[in-house]
């Protein structure tokens, strides 16, 4: 038996049984026990780790009947010699060093990729206030529900059907449900072959552009609009022609004439949340057939229709069979999930199906069929009135808050629908600016510009959301917010001597740096958590993979806060003085000038 | 309370409570128990399904607590009115009739889309002696440890961490197993930059040519080749250059100058399952230096590896950073869960992220997760063990029946690796015509022309791959195949006097075709099911999503069998002489002569 000691994590969500198998696994696959080496009889290694001598026994058999490990008359149990014998380069060398060196890759990329500009922070959820518009708060997941509607998608039966793939099709019950459970809510009848299962509307943006458009396509599209489509037809060179919106919608007018496509999101707009009117809906399949046009239709965000009395989609309108239907399942089952759909003439849907064949064969089918016995259930529906109700209670105190405290300088837009406000600052103040600072302090906006074809338009403005934000923290974050646009307008310059908050030194300081988090954004804009133990430890994970780590040591010197990495910033030792005003952290430099500042909150353990 | 009598299917998966669930909530949406009405007492329902009165009480709870019915006071349990306000055109109107029409739909089509010529049957696992290479048996997949592993990515910390999503970063546990469980079986050092996860390696290949090809890149491919990966050269016009296989792999020479890229698949060559050898890798790599030319090593079916000593990977043999390392999860799991991955230096995946980014945003998260703590708990090495068995019993199985069976006609050639072997048939003998024959039959083999960029490399040959096809299956199937080739070398042409197999009339007859299953390939290729009920009735089912579906008549009059569709075949009625030999049915017309044959079983009820 090898001197490793197990360990068992009494906060683990493994059972013992489990945690024991990993760990000997882990132990077994990398080598820490070789190959033939003996292990501990059941009743050594059930007194070492103080857990009962059947669950060892049950771990044993388990791995016996694995091959992991084999038995010898007598002699006890051991760790089966071939186990290993397929691993590349076991017992004799390391495998070469991956050269990290040559990539000059800039020059080797066809594509044109643009970075996508509405991206999400990562990590938003850590943050307290988010008022981000169309992420969903984790609480809102149907937790119940969805592991129901899996463990039933796992039965015998099931599993045959999904776990070996079917060419290109879909799960059928899938589609099945959607035809009538989600479909008939938008009052859009549909045959199976009429609808193409996707990885979410992205997905179906994606596949519908990769089909219809190439730089001899002229794209009508909503201005402003949903800028990711437009980096889409972008990417396709198409000539994008924007059209303006009103209180009714997308403006039909002569503009439209010699488009070949239009883009629209009818029930609600991306993103000033406009419905568009029966009377504009109706004016513009006119103009589609008469200047023998598609339309896409993204039926962005339906949980959101149930404020308003719902608009029958376009595409149920349609008697020319013109129009391309997008939707997502509920962003809340569908942002981890990913399932959204197509529905349009099954001549496109053919060609969809082959393209999407091409690109990844087919959705997962366990997702399918899970979510397909999520909606037989009737989880669905009752998920959506949910979220109905809760969603308007949210809009209605970010109403109240907004009308409460917003400071003389800045402008609420007239509510037009949905579950965002729009916010216009002061012609000489920058929104970009704003948004930066609010993050440190916890607190996300997001400036509306990129929805621009001409940026000029919205320059000052920033739309606040409520969908990933639980009620109880949308007052103290509108009051956040407006005292930081108070602080900011008011021009004032920030020194230590002046700063807002609680200038902190000796033991105090010590205090209030022990077992925090700081969440952080590095220049480059990759983000970034900083765990300061009390012990004087800190430990810092960056990137979006967490893939760059390093550890260090904090302490306190007389006034001021000292830091050193390992490897980070050269592993230079460096000293700050501290002000911590609520939860943001300020860092002054020796002249006292504020050099950074972050988010900072109480460690918390995960799981 | 609606008429409408609640039915309860006794081999419905679904346990009591929660069928008539699903039964009452789909009546509610469909509008059978209208808003506003009354539902029965829990004592009175629960009497008319005969089952206990708490499990009726239970559902009405949940509907309740749903939002679906309302309780009144001393009056009982309605139908909520409001539940269905936010539905369109409830209680309105119905939904104008999507349009059909109008879809002249060929010429919008801007991409290259060709259908897939690989594209395995469809229900393929329906087919008794499915010879496939490459697709598995849902007997395989490791049932109890995938759903372990889905309940643990269920726990409450679990779903927090991926319903939200997080931007465009994949699930950091899952990056971490793969690069400590996979990646070193590989030989492969990796960091987490380095590793993007994908939707398979179909998907992969597919980021992979969006972002290094286009029309100025020349590619070198293996000859015989992945036909697939030479669609999507195809699609992005970049000049292919086939360079030959031998029995080391890929042939290294002067041909390879001037390539910008070499497609190869060295542990398992696509298709004749070589294994590259250590030299060979060698040469390949100086190669790839002296040219300056990237690889994309894609490491096709890992479970195969097992079968030979494993070659450690291209990718950690590199040492300028020029391979890119492209896998999927074992066939086993990824066909239905769509899980792959590739390494590439972190520049690279850059780009590639982002482009996913654009397309889809990210695999599904929960699957992530999901198949992280199946990697995690070692089920993925026992898998993976357990696989080599298994895959090595039934080649010995394939290759023992082949030699025993073996027409006289045929040629099997000599054994180069892997779980296939190859068959080549006379020279004046048409191979898809064996295979649209044997298909009929119940068994599936696999044409090899497409493999060749110059297809008449290998006309007339056929592989034979068991992966797909339980041990004891694997004689019969041989011997099936190796009596259809008997019959049809021997130039006989069929009529109903000299017909293998029994003619049969009356009595005989309707009992023969009494609760059948039909399986049968329509004339332009789609699959077709027809149930054969007893009482005379038929159902048929075609589409890749069962979307064209008939019912009719069938009965015997006299010496022949009659039947009726409502719609399919003009709705006209059709009689044939029927012989029937083993699974195979034939039809033949007036003259005898014989018209249509197909695979035919007792029915199976799903479940």
């Amino acid at each position: 038996m090898p001197k490793t000691i197990l360990y068992l994590d009494p906060d683990s969500k493994l059972n013992l049984q489990n945690q024991i198998r990993q760990r000997l696994v882990d132990g077994i696959l990398s080598g820490a026990y070789p190959p033939g080496s003996k292990l501990p009889s059941s009743r050594k290694l059930a007194e070492q780790l103080k857990v009962a001598r059947n669950t060892v026994v049950l771990v044993y058999q388990q791995l016996a009947a694995e091959g992991y490990v084999v038995t010898r008359e007598r002699s006890g149990l051991f760790v089966n010699p071939d186990m290993l014998s397929t691993r590349v380069g076991h017992g004799i060398v390391k495998a070469a060093s991956t050269a990290r060196t040559g990539s000059a890759w800039r020059r080797r990329i066809k594509a044109t990729i643009s970075d996508p500009a509405t991206r999400a922070v990562p990590n938003w959820h850590r943050y307290p206030y988010p008022f981000i518009d169309g992420k969903f708060d984790p609480g809102l997941f149907p937790l119940a529900e969805w592991r129901e509607a899996c463990r039933l998608s796992m039965s015998v039966a099931d599993v045959r059907e999904w776990s070996t793939g079917n060419g290109d099709a879909d799960d059928p019950m899938l589609v099945h449900e959607i035809l009538t459970k989600i479909l008939t809510r938008r009052g859009i009848q549909a045959r199976p072959d009429e609808i193409l299962i996707t990885m979410g509307s992205q997905h179906s943006l994606y596949l519908i552009c990769q089909l219809l458009v190439d730089k001899s396509v002229t794209v009508a599209m909503e201005e402003p609009g949903n800028s990711e489509f437009r980096h889409l037809l972008e990417q396709r060179q198409a000539s994008v022609r924007p059209q303006p919106v009103d209180r009714e919608g997308l403006v039909v007018d002569e503009r439209l004439a010699g488009t070949d496509l239009m883009y629209v999101t009818p029930s609600h707009q991306i993103p000033t949340a406009v419905v568009m009117s029966p009377q504009r809906r109706k004016a513009l399949l006119q103009a589609a057939n008469e200047h023998d046009c598609l339309i896409i239709e993204d039926d962005y965000e339906c949980e959101i229709n149930y404020l308003d009395q719902p608009q029958p989609a376009l595409r149920s309108m349609d008697t020319e069979g013109r129009v391309i239907y997008v939707a997502n399942l509920s962003h809340v089952l569908a942002s981890g999930i990913r399932v959204g759909f197509i529905v349009a003439n099954a001549d496109f849907i053919r060609y969809a199906r082959a393209l999407r064949h091409a690109m990844l064969r087919h959705p997962p089918l366990n997702n399918q069929r899970a979510v397909a016995f999520f909606l037989s259930l009737g989880h669905y529906d009752a998920l959506m009135s949910k979220l109905a109700r809760v969603l308007q209670e949210r809009r209605l105190a970010l109403r109240d808050a907004l009308n409460f405290y917003r400071s003389v300088s800045i402008e609420i837009s007239p509510e037009v629908g949905g579950t965002t406000y729009w916010v216009r600052l002061p012609p000489d103040f920058s929104v970009g600016y704003l948004a930066s600072e609010a993050e440190r302090r916890g607190i996300l906006i997001e400036p509306v510009a990129h929805y621009y074809a001409d940026a000029r338009h919205a320059e000052n403005c920033f739309r606040m959301g409520v969908t990933s934000l639980p009620l109880e923290r949308i007052r103290p974050g509108v009051v956040e917010l407006t005292e930081l646009i108070r602080v900011l307008v008011s021009g004032r310059v920030e020194h230590l001597g002046t700063s807002l908050g609680q200038w902190l030194t000796g033991d105090e300081l010590r205090d209030a740096m022990a077992d925090k988090t700081i969440i952080y954004n590095v220049v480059y804009g990759v983000p970034c958590t900083i765990e300061l133990h009390a012990d004087g430890t800190m430990k810092g994970t960056a990137g979006y993979a967490n893939e760059d780590c390093d550890v260090g040591r904090w302490w306190v010197d007389g006034d001021r806060w000292h830091r050193q990495w390992q490897q980070w910033v050269y592993g230079e030792e460096a000293a700050y003085y501290i002000v911590i005003n609520d939860d943001q952290i300020k860092w002054f430099n020796e002249a006292q000038q504020l050099v950074d500042s972050a988010f900072i909150r109480t460690m918390v353990e995960p799981g």
